[in-house]
């Protein structure tokens, strides 16, 4: 499977804040996200970087 | 595998662009991809969507 985690940068440590997303979806400073069951999360922040072997989103927070 | 195709959307037709990219970074309106084989693609625009799932990563060009 290819889900991967989300991870939110805040002050140089990676914080784990949703497993198994499946779709990705930056829009005006946020960043919507949404997991295998079809739940929602929107973070206020853009995308840094997207490792799909290792499974990770990382997303910035805005300041 | 969790590599997914990069596709460029313009006049809302999707050119495939890129194949078995592993890592995705949007920076300063461009994104930077990286294949499997350690290719670099730098497109001028903005990530719209990623659907890992469907292994499908949607970047908008620029206008």
């Amino acid at each position: 499977m290819c889900e991967s985690a989300a991870f939110i940068l805040k002050e140089n440590k990676l914080e784990r804040i949703m497993d198994n997303v499946v779709t990705i979806d930056p829009y005006d400073g946020k960043v919507y996200l949404t997991d295998l069951l079809g739940e929602e999360k929107i973070v206020d922040g853009v995308i840094k970087e997207i490792r799909l072997i290792d499974h990770k989103i990382i997303i910035e927070e805005n300041n």
